[in-house]
């Protein structure tokens, strides 16, 4: 069973995971600069969950207990949240990427173009060298992840450079129920997986849900 | 019941088309440069369709008769087809892009990157100001499209920045057996239909398939 954390554990993409990793059987430690609202955090999740099943800790703390480690944070704090852990990372870990650099513009969702290159793909200059990074999940939405009554019925797109990094994750996210782990390839994949999240938002929006996420059809 | 033509009508993407437009009851047909290959074209389709349903014309008499136009040539041919033929293109016509700007790289798919902008943008610019363009289909394998026996079961995202003519292509698509339309808004959402093509022939590759297609689950 992986040792999951979560950097930036109290917001509501961190819960969603959590309780989807917790009930799965995983062991989950949630993260925040401030171990009061970490152990508040992992609380709210365990009353859902009925037991004292998921922690919360001090991001330094957690990430000397996690294997992988979720990147939760806003994706305009992600630099941010690498930089100020960087000495901590290590070859045993795997930074798991989330994030999506999403911007609403007249009530419209719009990708916050950066050159081309994926967020992941910054995020990666910003850790030591040989400290694996994955992406993942960004193409499912916070608000159904958190919900434990909707089953997922979708796919997850997992890239990155790190071969055996990508296949923990795949392992990992193969424990949820009704959720397929799919290989993206490389890491430069997540390119197109921060816009098929921000073509999610832009659905959700005109039909009036929240809850739109990819099904792959056909493998 | 919507006249449509295919501009480059002789290629598989074309013939799939076409053979699942015509299925469902739509007047179809096929364009080329040579109006002798375009009738061989259309007669191969007709004996899988089992009657002459399908018909096929010079370009420029497709052009005359048809009200949808699918730019079913390959994409690297895709500028020079329209500037051929811009004379002839009216504000009565909507131009469908299905093309996608994809390349193989040491046996991976990869997106042609020009400047972050869609295929289906640069081919707008080719076009006389007023005559819509409308991105569709980008994201279903030709291969599938072609095989009838198999029930497409997925969505095709449509976008254009002409309104009226996004309900067409979306009314059209909606005679399809088992094919959801969805508006993705305007025709910047093509960038994301064309990394997403590019996605599927990478996860095809890797999965060893000829068919993966999208889905969307939660709207």
């Amino acid at each position: 069973m992986p040792q999951i954390g979560f950097l930036g554990g109290t917001g509501i993409e961190a819960k969603g995971l959590a309780l989807r990793f917790a009930s799965a059987g995983a062991s989950v430690v949630l993260g925040s600069r401030s171990p009061e609202r970490a152990a508040q955090a992992a609380d709210a999740c365990n009353t859902i969950l009925g037991g004292r099943v998921i922690r919360g800790l001090g991001n330094r703390e957690m990430i000397g207990v996690s294997e992988l480690i979720f990147l939760t944070v806003p994706f305009a704090d992600a630099v941010d949240a690498l930089e100020s852990h960087r000495s901590l990372f290590g070859e045993q870990h795997v930074i798991v990427d989330v994030t999506v650099p999403m911007v609403f513009r007249n009530g419209h969702a719009a990708y916050k173009a950066q050159d081309s290159v994926s967020h992941s793909e910054i995020l990666a200059s910003h850790l030591p060298p040989g400290v694996p990074i994955v992406a993942a999940f960004k193409t499912i939405p916070a608000l159904i992840l958190e919900d434990q009554e909707i089953p997922l019925k979708c796919d997850v797109v997992v890239c990155s450079d790190f071969e055996q990094a990508k296949l923990r994750v795949i392992e990992a996210a193969r424990m949820i129920p009704s959720l397929r782990p799919l290989d993206g390839g490389s890491l430069n994949t997540a390119y197109t997986l921060e816009r098929m999240a921000v073509l999610a938002a832009e659905l959700n929006r005109r039909y009036r849900s929240r809850g739109a996420r990819f099904k792959v059809e056909g493998i």
